[in-house]
C-alpha cells in the first residue's frame, strides 16, 4: 500500500492527491483506507522516513567509522564512501527519495523532513571540509558549495535511473564517484 | 505577468494552479486575465520557451563553433564551454528552468518541451562522445551517462541558487566546471 501511495504522490503530486484518489488507485473504499492509515499525511511521513532513515544511516556510518571523529585523517575515504553509498540508496529507494526531494515544508511532517535533510547536508559539508583540511581534496571551493554540487549530481539520478535499465545501481554509483573525485579529464591532461 | 505566473506555477505546481489562482495573484479578474493571454497553457508555453531557447542557443553555439562539425579535435573546449554556459543560463533563468525540469509530458505543450529537451540531451551526449574520441576526457564511462550526471549536477543548482546570495552565477559556473573536469582530488593524488 505504501509503495502504491508513493507512486501516486510522485505522479500527481502529494498536494494534488486526495484520499479518494488513493482509494481509487488501491481499489478500496475511502473508509477502508482510513481503517488502514489514520491520514494521507501518515503515508507521507512513512515514505519520507524510509528515504531519510537510509540516508541518515549512510551518514552516521561515515561519522562513526573510526570512533565518530572526522579529524583522524581519513575523511577522504569516508567522503568517498558516503558519495558512493548515497547513490546506491537513491537507486534502491528512488520513489521515496523522489518524494523527499520535492518536499517544500508545507506541513509539520514536511518541516520535520526538511530539518532531517538539513542535518544530513551539514554533516556532508563537514566531511568535505575535513577532507580538504587533511589535504586530500581541493580547498579552493567553499565546502558547502562542493557538497551541494556533488550531492546534486547524486540526487539527479532519481530523474532517470530505472532498476530494470541497462546500468546497475552499483555501476552508476561507481561512475558518480569516479567523476566527483577524478573528474572527466584524462590524467595526462592534469 | 509571465514572471509572476512562473513563480506561482513553481510554488503551487502547474497542475495545481487555476486561472482563478493566477487572477488572485495578479490582482486581476479572471476575464482580465483572458484579455491578456488565451490560456494558462499559453503562459506555460512562454515560460518553457524562455528556458529552452536559452539552452538551445548555448548548445547551437557549441555545435556551430568551427563550422558545425564536432570532429575537428576541439570537442573538449566546446563541452567545457557548454557546461559552464548552461550553468550561467540556469542561474539567470532559474524560475523558468525550474518549471522546465518539472515537466512530465501531460499536454501537447509539455510533450513539445520534452522533445526539445531530448534534442539538447542528444547533442550533449554527442559532444561528450566526441571529446572522449579525441582523447581529451575519460572513455571508460558511457557518454549518455556522463552527460546525464554532469548536467544533473548543473541542473541541481536551480534547487538552491539565489541571485542575491553569497555566490555569483559566474563563481558557481566555474566551480561546476572545475569539479566536472578536474574532480575533487588534489592533482598530487592522481
Amino acid at each position: 500500500m505504501l509503495r502504491r501511495a508513493i507512486d501516486l504522490f510522485n505522479r500527481k503530486g502529494y498536494e494534488g492527491t486526495s484520499v479518494a484518489d488513493l482509494a481509487a488507485e488501491l481499489g478500496f473504499s475511502k473508509s477502508a483506507i482510513y481503517h488502514h492509515v489514520p491520514s494521507k499525511e501518515h503515508l507521507l511521513a512513512q515514505a519520507l522516513d524510509e528515504a531519510l532513515d537510509e540516508l541518515t544511516a549512510v551518514v552516521r556510518d561515515a561519522l562513526d567509522d573510526g570512533g565518530g571523529s572526522v579529524a583522524d585523517g581519513r575523511a577522504y575515504a569516508r567522503l568517498r564512501s558516503v558519495v558512493r553509498r548515497s547513490a546506491v540508496v537513491l537507486a534502491a529507494h528512488q520513489p521515496a527519495v523522489t518524494l523527499l526531494l520535492r518536499v517544500r515544508g508545507n506541513s509539520a511532517v514536511e518541516k520535520e523532513a526538511l530539518a532531517r535533510r538539513r542535518w544530513i547536508d551539514a554533516q556532508l559539508a563537514q566531511l568535505v571540509r575535513a577532507a580538504a583540511a587533511e589535504g586530500a581534496i581541493r580547498d579552493d571551493l567553499p565546502p558547502e558549495l562542493v557538497s551541494r554540487l556533488i550531492f546534486g549530481m547524486v540526487n539527479s539520478l532519481v530523474e532517470w535511473f530505472r532498476p530494470d535499465g541497462e546500468m546497475t545501481a552499483a555501476a552508476v554509483a561507481d561512475a558518480i564517484t569516479a567523476i566527483a573525485f577524478d573528474g572527466l579529464d584524462r590524467p595526462a591532461r592534469g
